[in-house]
């Protein structure tokens, strides 16, 4: 297709029009590669923060942390989240609810017996390695490996999927966390 | 929130388990601005381009490129387009049919037959300045002016809304057009 | 981490599983075609019940009405909304934010002194027929035609496209709304 | 551009509408429950159908019907799927690519030599359970169990999380899918 306009036309337009050009304002709800990243360190600065509070301060102001974690970085009071942590089984697997996800953080919920306060091991190192991102609007999605390092030096490493919707405000909240141990075969 | 993580051990982590680094595979199916300028700045050249074709090279020629530019540029072959072209009134207002844009742009089909053909009117400049423009995953909705210039010099300036649509290919095509006349009071 | 993982506990837990099947929780933000209409019909049930409260309690009671209306079915508070309404024109054309908005509806505002208040006619009956409406996700557009009849008995036909964005509670609201008179031949 | 339009016309154009109500024209590009469930059913069809072929006609005829499942019910063609499957590890533990994904199912590639063929282990049940369903415009979300039987009555079962897209000729595509066993405490 031959295109006969040139940049000088264009240029002499621009002339003619631009006394009244509008202030060009832009909203956009879709989600960057840069935000889920920053999303995904978050996350992981939040476990440490959550254990090293577990250490200085006690159970209750690990507790309270992890609340304001949950607050902020999932998307829980968006409906429910579709949240399989790397520790739980049986009928308690799926996290759909907050308190059901508190439990796994930081335990101490009798209705979730079993938990032993996954963020309250005394992790010390987190990095993520993404082996894919689909960017799809205000949801993202990621797949690739998390590794997780405590204070004796021990890592372990998860297959972890995380699903990022773009809230009202703009933030990135969690709504789709699937965590499992790497199989292993024998 | 105190962040206890610090630079150098993430850094650690980062020499840590880096010898198994994936490629990070990305998909992007959201839209981004520079797209959608670029598919408004197409659709003025496109115009253009029919126009001078219509001159050069007559009616058939600038009804096929016409064909081509509906083809590429609009979303006919992904369902209804929602399109009211500007100079388009009563029963034949909206054009949401892909001969009825054809129509529009280059006349000569007995169904609509008060097409003059807007391609036709010997375009030769083309402005578009927007008010705003709303981001929405593989949807970008645009406001603004489009002004067109003939050759002869006169400016006709139009109220536009567009909607643009990503397609599986990764290119835009027009799924809404609303152009009308700026109201005149009198 | 060591993984005790083994076909024997498998087994086992598939017998548990299969008796406890979970409460689905199901999130949608998609908006429906249902959704869509009532917003369309809500839209002018509030332009005449404006138009109403003027008449009945005068111009503070209308721009009161007016105010709620646009905070609950225009998404400003979202950001910009792309606004061309019926009856403005040149650098007014575009109402971006809420006070031109206002001021289209309700008149009053010095900085929009053209303006002679739209919701202040006299309405009295409403009617909207779509030429289209697209549905993509939580943003759904629709094209074509709304009425308007005064209490004279006078109608007024214009054409018009809507873009409703879903907003976190589940709410539509206004993001796109270009409203134009229909073409006059001459 | 003479803009001739006035009060008389426009109450003419009224009485022509109103006897000429548009056919609507309506596009759908976001997902339902229904279709969501369809596909997860659909799912497990096919990978019963692989290994029912599997037996009665061979290697070869499964990895064709293998190659035809996967170009029908996954993405790669939309780009990278974001798929850890159940009994992947190491460096392999992400099949983003085609081939990737076809040898998880049947086997045969030596790139990836430690997979047995997950399709091929004489599959005759199946069964989907889910959590939660997150609903995101043309991108859905499930996350649950699902169980498998095979020929001698042993049921596996695994933690499961899919991600659908609605194609462009509507069809939903996996381009998520991360399954796991489920974690045994000991």
């Amino acid at each position: 297709m031959k295109l006969a306009l040139n940049k000088v036309t264009l240029c002499a337009a621009a002339v003619l029009f631009s006394s009244a050009a509008f202030a060009e304002k832009v909203v956009n709800n879709s989600i960057t590669l840069a935000e889920v990243k920053a999303a995904q360190q978050a996350w992981g600065e939040a476990l440490i923060n959550i254990s090293n509070t577990h250490e200085q301060k006690g159970a209750a102001a690990a507790k309270a942390l992890a609340k304001q974690v949950l607050d902020a970085a999932y998307g829980y009071n968006m409906g429910a989240v579709l949240f399989k942590p790397t520790l739980a089984n049986g009928e308690q697997t799926f996290r759909t609810t907050y308190d059901g996800a508190l439990s796994y953080f930081v335990a101490g919920d009798k209705n979730f017996a079993q938990d032993g306060g996954f963020a309250l091991k005394g992790w010390k190192k987190y990095e993520y390695e993404n082996a894919g991102v689909y960017l799809n609007g205000d949801l993202a999605l990621t797949m690739g490996h998390v590794h997780v390092t405590d204070k004796a030096g021990n890592t372990t490493t998860v297959d972890k999927t995380w699903g990022f919707k773009k809230d009202a405000e703009g933030k990135l909240r969690i709504v789709l966390h699937h965590s499992s141990l790497p199989y292993a075969a024998n």
